[in-house]
């Protein structure tokens, strides 16, 4: 149940990595297992190829690819004659590991054990997300990758990418993201996370095969939707509106049109993710340096050396990663001499802002993708 | 235990109210009990008293009174010779009918049934408690207050006094408020609510004598927390820093000093605050709409009679109740003729700002409640 596919997506593939992932804490991993999807064919010199990283909760279904597929979660960015056009690249995306969508996560059984690992799933870092994304690169025969692309967690992998594998990335676009995780970024994913390890069933983590702890990954839920929204979002989307009601009911059910939709998030987000991936996920994204990550791997003085070309994307009303914290990987870039471009596209709908429709991401990603050709 | 008064704080005393209180629900409470305490000595006229509305938590313990007493929440702007000054004025602070620091609330007992009410006491709003309060001031022997101040819900509590009982106000402050409250600001009280009544010891309201919710309130109140600060006030309190330790640890435990703040904070609150007491509070606060208020009692056109001098003050990092949402205060109040003053100040420190000490403050606080003694 836990390892579920998006309903609708026919083309998920799981590939089993051959050797052991080592990760940044020191353990050993063994036999982790990647879910991916593709878009496309890859070209014969194998130079075509993109990876997609996705964001915390999504998963490998970034768009659909036959008929009678479920939109993906970036349908309108990724497909033939899009943005990310499949018709001219091979397109790549996987589920990330510690998550819940058929990569090994914490859901996953514990081959020492038998049982699914619970919270003895060693904590997982971005770069290690990014090392079995490499692995991953390695198994589909592809030495360099056109470009890495993602938003907001998504774009701490683009980043890590550059950081751990700078000679395997042609291009990088980042959006709405950060170069370190803010305080007030940690404070909204710890609050997230008490509200979870406080359900009762969450029992320390090994709650698979009882009850789940729903009613605190509900709570988690609803933190995270008020921060993927913006002030003016919800004031346009729901103001001070009552659900099905015209006066005040004077009691404690949801009667706000902000509650209801709150509500109905919440509910929605327990039918499909696990709470413990919520957990190893948000904790990763609070890790997340990549200024330190550099430093510690020596590899800040290398930064000069790549030459590919990177684009930051912020949004105007986003205040999870605002666009001040998106100028600072720009100047982190400049100041060791990455080609880096910068947009802020103005945008009133918050964070949420990237996975939506966009004419002015099109073009810009377009434009960009296409320069990387040439380059 | 509910009923806790303020540690130290040797001034309070309780009035019943004579008579039933009749709810904007409809309901009517009976032998309503209000805790308050008083500063400095009332005029022969009766015409130099303050009253003091306190935000959410807060209680009547707005200052310190005598030796040995605790400082109050606005000891810095309460006392001999200070911005509302205890030599020259009578000041009275109660607690807000709906609470739990000695004002009847969800944890008194409901003499129907001799146990406390839990969520069998009716959903009050602003108009009630303030409609509590004025009938303190009756007890009192007071017809008309000098002024009215209040912060956050306090300030709320400020703008119903102007509509329910504008003859009977001198002049009033608000600081740090809205006139009516916004989805985003609902939004978190919703989910600090639904992690009150998620927690299983909750009971639906009716724990007294049992376990507290104290999981679920610890969360709530890391919510509120998170929207008290500011990103800015965030980044230079604690940064990425971590709590007694140089190294990730790798585990789920509090490690960056944002975390144990929160925790800190959460667990603080749970030892002086009733879950359900916060449940009722938040409501009024999301219910709170003075032009609806306005519209509603058919006072919207006798706002042109108010004379009194209004001050409205905003905090340019408040995030919670923004400049723009004060500064709509301040064009309701023209747009009838008021006569409104309206100051920003400069502050880094989130919400928060208006608790703290200031010098811009204790000056413009002065200024105006010396100009309401020409008035």
């Amino acid at each position: 149940m836990l390892h579920a596919v998006t309903q609708g997506a026919s083309g998920q593939q799981v590939h089993t990595l051959d050797g052991p992932v080592t990760l940044e804490n020191g353990d050993e991993l063994q036999g982790v297992t990647v879910a991916f999807e593709t878009w496309g064919t890859l070209d014969a010199a194998k130079g075509n190829a993109i990876l997609i990283c996705h964001a915390l909760t999504g998963d490998s279904h970034a768009a659909s690819g036959q008929d009678g597929d479920a939109p993906g979660w970036w349908e309108t960015m990724v497909g033939p004659g899009r943005a990310i056009d499949t018709d001219r690249y091979f397109v790549i995306c996987s589920n990330v590991l510690g998550g819940c969508m058929g990569t090994t996560g914490p859901s996953s059984v514990n081959p020492e054990t038998g049982r699914p690992f619970g919270t003895d799933f060693p904590v997982v870092t971005i770069g290690d997300m990014v090392r079995v994304q490499a692995a991953l690169v390695d198994h589909l025969g592809i030495d360099r990758l056109h470009a890495v692309i993602g938003g907001s967690v998504g774009g701490m992998q683009v980043l890590s990418w550059c950081r751990q594998f700078p000679e395997r990335v042609g291009s990088g676009v980042a959006l709405a993201t950060t170069m370190r995780h803010s305080a007030l970024s940690i404070a909204f994913n710890e609050v997230a996370r008490q509200s979870i390890v406080s359900d009762p069933n969450w029992n320390k983590g090994h709650y698979y095969g009882g009850e789940s702890p729903a009613l605190g990954l509900s709570v988690a839920r609803m933190i995270g939707h008020i921060t993927y929204l913006s002030d003016d979002a919800m004031h346009r989307k729901f103001g001070r509106r009552l659900q099905d009601r015209d006066e005040f009911a004077f009691d404690f059910d949801a009667e706000f049109q902000v509650e209801s939709y709150l509500h109905y998030q919440g509910a929605k987000f327990v039918d499909r993710f696990d709470a413990n991936s919520l957990l190893y996920i948000t904790k990763a994204a609070d890790y997340f340096d990549i200024e330190q990550g550099l430093r510690d791997s020596g590899a800040l003085g290398r930064m000069a050396e790549l030459r590919h070309p990177f684009l930051v994307v912020s949004y105007t009303s986003d205040w999870l990663y605002p666009t001040y914290q998106n100028r600072e990987i720009v100047s982190l870039f400049k100041r060791y001499g990455v080609d880096v471009s910068f947009c802020e596209i103005e945008a009133s709908c918050g964070h949420d802002a990237f996975l939506l429709p966009s004419d002015r991401l099109t073009t810009i990603l377009t434009g960009f993708l296409g320069k990387g050709d040439h380059a």
